[in-house]
């Protein structure tokens, strides 16, 4: 009964006042925040666009294992501002040039009573999103905080539609996502992207998550929804030593699906390159051994049908120095993979290659064909067992010129096993505070060794590339791979949400490019050959795979041709067109030419869509090499009917796409010398 | 990439096959459950009525904080079977006797590989209902079970509506009702009511939380929910060692919201009495020093306005002993309400009285009058200094006649600071292990004193009244006193929400009674005097307040009449009509003669309700005291407005019922000796 009665008594005794609200807009006035406290004490904030609520007054806080909680009875007090406007170069990726603009209001939150803990919040108010983050100052009541639960809430003012993935069991990422109303979403990772009933979008995800745990969404009732951070090791969601701060809650907001993505938030919210120059990490493509193990025609395991031998990967070599990819990526080349290994990983070594894979010879012949190995540390999933051995496995590596490694952390059976903060063994959710140190362990180490990483069942990517540019890709959703398997596999809408909700973190190493339709799954590969080759515009990743057989490339040479000429480093993106889960088109522009690249792709549906050329340069004339569905061309029953043809363009002329049931199209707009016309291809590449 | 794999890793290499389902039905092959395995070995459950599905498949299993999970790879087998049909009797309760009526099915489930640990599940399967718990035998692979997450799964087979709390901070049971369609449900506290599309009602609950934490449910997407256990103290949800069960997860099914409370299912897989004789325990009515605090007429700390006087109980007491009020409940008695006591309660003596509160001269007056007086703690959540003094305190109250305590915990500033399972302080939520042991402690305490015990900010209430029939009363929901204070109040359709809710745990000390509908709160008590009157019957507990300030009382003596007639124990309960949210009526069975009570409530709306009195002795006549809505009742205009009259009925009659919008009707049947009319009112209380 005296539940309620508290807040009376504490207006009667404490009296926290109700505050004026601070208030701070974004530079040119587009979004605006208001931190404020009510009747309670209870410090809240909120989000308006143009004066139209975004984010209704929601709730800042933490509960603590240890302490009482930080929740009423709090003060808020404005403790500064800044503004900022300053441009700075990403090393490698979809623009070279991110602007950083916005407006900073710090306030302090203060128990009134008691112990008179506090906390500082920064806003971050851009015009297109807004970030704050908790900043615990070091004070003497306040030493060790343990975090029970993060009480930050985000109310979502208006009604809408969401697209999201379950966090059922906080250890997985890879779920098809969910299209429901707002009022309808369970459990959420983030990013969850919302499109308002008026068509404003709006993406709430998380930015620098550093030595702290994964934040969820959890829906409590209507469209309110509270953090849900991921339980680490021992009591707490995550244990810090004042001072610290939390990772930055992100709010992109924008018009359109499109503006979502071209939003820099979540990069602008992360600290400056901590690595200086990084040029030895170098963007490009690799082809693998790989998706044969996924039909099965090959195994990880040693045996008959191993994949990982020394004469499989000096052919992928080959293949790759004759058409100028990059890379080759050998799966199951080392020890480990015989006994039951996922969720486990005790057996594997990271130094040691199964006998039938020489290791020394392999990565000598890539050299001497200028092409590179690229690695492998699959760990089940064992962190701790890897960390034992990364040191030497990198040194090894960095000897051998293998500059990428890709990791894993297959534990479906099991959570992940990692030291903890007590330096003893534990098991640890992949987005536990723990395990976030530990990836974060491997980068650096990595970086130590000029090795850049491409994580698979990684912890989810919050922008840390801008501080750490040898983080390169991750996995972190469901990838190509799910169409090979025994079991349904993406359905056609799959990249068109992906877009828009996954690729919102930054570079998936979804691994495109697969011509080989026919898999052992009941739908195959659910999409037209066109649409497969607008995914390397489409999906950023500085490195992109060519997933398939080498033999599907050599038996298709046209098709794969696109495959060879595109670019995995840009200078400028765009989102021309798109709507979440439905269909998207994205024009990007070679950092180091002035072709420019158009991807689009369409979901289950065939669209017709209209793109003006206005991004090319004024007055010049391209030639478009075109990649489109045939007339026939259906994911269902003629996935590979495909037009190739070229055209001369100009940026004053409007290309009409039609992109089959489940297809696409990739272009790549080359400038003619002179403005002339040409009449042969260009094979710079 | 390569999560989804492992099952295919796992089907080659493990190889669990497809299980035959097992199944069981209820005696009357009503419902019926069968559990099986999935592809992966994965253990679900699923329940059928008629054949037609309640709940679609739905997954069971553990992941531990130290261990593999409990999931995957995991075989069922049929351990055996058992039929029960037995009847036991209430010592106080809404019905004399249960019947406890029964198929039971043990599966084992094991693991395939690996360290092949173990546990059962054990179904118990009624027409009206399924209780499934799970047994861990002792085993040496598995002897500390630390409970992460319980992967309990009720994915709801049909769309419908549900009523349901939301367990935003763990901590607060004290909500208003969400009623949303089943897909908009978020983290949700048990009981929780859903009625199917087709009319069929669910409720989904537990029964005998014990030594584990409370579950609340939280909708993964979709109708699919998950068991989400309160956090305990240290790193896990829950602590045992092997052998243990866990708490039964309950499903009670019915075709009409009046079936589902008809239900015994939560008593019946609940353990038999273990204290014996408690005839000791007498159910009644109790007036208190309480409604006065509330409305901020009294304090319960000291100074000029300082309730909890001498005189002031006495003056109560006297007001007892003249109508046949079994009690005076004094709050404010005792020294420590002068601090900061919300969640802190560092100050409370339990032992020590107020100096203008002479307990000695209180208690033997009240024992000279016939009346006892009901002790109150209110901890302020510091269980455990309450655990240090109550043992004292109980010795206490015992030599001073002081038969019933009503404690309270409240804490909303924090959480309970409790002694956890490693003898040290902690805090600790109220639905944690760690504080449902503390509230059992309290429990077995005072029962070797003789002491019942009324819990306010409790634990929810699982049914332990049957194995400790000393806990007689809980809160657990939002009470009367929300109608007193500056603040909003419950609205019209509360209690007809909680009969459906809250009441299907148990008895709930709800604190009816109230005339004086003008208070704090801007719709003062939203309720006409005729519905408070109906409460009586409709909400039940054996401990029942007259919650008002004698004053209202003394001055409305017809209508206080009801309320000095109606019993607080009954020996049979009939839900006649009624739908959650909307109104109900129900009948109940004076346990010491053979007087019927009717309590019939609406919501905002006024309605028409017709109710046959079949119910009754055929062939005998009644005397019915009508307390009904009088013609201008209205819970915002006219709430007063009743009329007091009698009528002769027999079982074959039908009464009409007038409810106005926010009212009630309450009846006493009171059998004419030899069937013949009598003119005068029966005062036999």
């Amino acid at each position: 009964m005296l539940f309620r009665l508290l807040s009376l008594v504490l207006l009667l005794v404490a009296g926290p006042a109700l505050a004026a609200p601070v208030r701070v807009a974004s530079p040119d006035n587009v979004l605006s925040v208001e931190v404020t406290t009510d009747g309670d004490g209870r410090a809240s904030y909120a989000v308006a666009r143009f004066g139209k609520p975004v984010i209704a007054p929601s709730k800042l806080g933490f509960l603590l294992v240890d302490a009482p909680k930080l929740d009423r009875n709090m003060a808020v007090a404005e403790l500064g501002r800044r503004s900022v406007d300053e441009t700075w170069q990403q090393p490698w990726g979809e623009w070279r040039e991110i602007r950083n603009r916005f407006n900073e209001l710090r306030v302090g939150v203060t128990e009134t009573g008691g112990l008179k803990r506090h906390f500082d919040v920064v806003f971050r108010v851009y015009d297109d999103g807004v970030g704050f983050r908790y900043e615990f100052p070091q004070q003497p009541q306040l030493t060790t905080v343990k975090v029970g639960e993060e009480l930050t809430e985000f109310v979502l003012a208006q009604p809408g539609e969401a697209w999201w993935n379950t966090a059922f069991e906080w250890d997985r990422e890879e779920y098809l996502y969910n299209r429901t109303p707002i009022e309808q979403v369970g459990l959420a990772q983030t990013p969850m992207t919302v499109r308002y009933a008026d068509g404003l979008h709006l993406a709430i995800h998380e930015a620098a998550l550093v030595d702290y745990s994964g934040m969820n969404l959890a829906r409590v009732e209507g469209r309110r929804f509270k953090a849900a951070l991921t339980q680490s090791v021992g009591d707490a969601k995550a244990t810090r030593t004042t001072p610290f701060t939390t990772p930055w809650r992100t709010l992109q907001i924008a018009d359109s699906a499109g503006g979502l993505y071209q939003s820099h938030l979540i990069l602008n919210l992360n600290e400056p390159n901590k690595l200086g120059d990084v040029s030895w990490f170098k963007p490009g493509k690799f082809v693998g051994i790989w998706w044969d193990m996924h039909l099965d025609n090959k195994t990880w395991n040693s045996g008959p049908k191993h994949g990982a031998t020394t004469a499989e990967a000096m052919r992928y070599i080959d293949f790759a120095a004759a058409h100028h990819i990059q890379g080759v990526l050998v799966e199951g080349w080392n020890k480990g993979w015989d006994g039951e290994w996922f969720g486990h990983g005790s057996d594997f070594s990271f130094t040691e290659a199964y006998p039938d894979f020489d290791i020394e010879k392999v990565t000598g012949y890539a050299r001497s064909k200028g092409v590179r190995l690229v690695g492998h540390n699959e760990t089940g999933a064992n962190a701790a067992r890897y960390e034992s051995q990364m040191e030497a496995a990198f040194a090894l590596y960095e000897k051998l010129g293998i500059e990428q490694v890709k990791t894993g952390y297959v534990s479906d059976a099991a959570q992940a096993q990692v030291i903890g903060a007590d330096g003893k063994p534990h098991l640890a959710w992949h987005e536990s505070q723990d395990m976030v140190r530990h990836y974060q362990r491997v980068i650096e180490a990595a970086a130590r060794h000029h090795i850049a990483i491409d994580t698979h069942e990684p912890v989810k990517d919050t922008g840390l590339r801008r501080t750490y540019p040898n983080w390169v890709a991750r996995e972190g959703s469901r990838g190509q791979e799910y169409n090979a398997w025994g079991s349904p596999g993406n359905p056609p809408e799959h990249e068109t949400n992906l877009l828009f909700t996954r690729m919102l973190e930054g570079p998936m190493d979804f691994t495109p490019g697969v011509f080989g339709m026919k898999t052992r799954s009941p739908d195959g590969v659910p999409t037209t050959w066109a649409k497969q080759l607008a995914l390397y515009v489409v999906l950023y990743s500085p490195i992109q795979m060519a997933a398939d057989r080498i033999e599907n490339y050599e038996a298709n040479p046209k098709p794969f041709k696109f495959i060879e000429d595109v670019p995995t480093d840009w200078s400028d993106t765009r989102v021309v067109n798109g709507e979440v889960g439905d269909y998207a088109t994205v024009v990007r522009k070679d950092r180091r030419s002035d072709d420019w690249y158009l991807g689009s792709i369409t979901d289950e549906f065939g669209r017709v869509l209209t793109v003006r050329l206005g991004f090319l340069d004024p007055g010049r004339r391209y030639r478009a090499e075109i990649y489109r569905d045939g007339p026939a061309a259906d994911w269902k029953t003629a996935p590979s009917d495909m037009v190739i043809e070229q055209r001369e363009v100009s940026s004053a002329d409007t290309l009409t796409l039609r992109l089959a049931a489940g297809g696409g199209q990739a272009i790549r707009f080359t400038p003619i010398p002179g403005g002339k016309p040409q009449r042969e291809a260009d094979h710079r590449h």
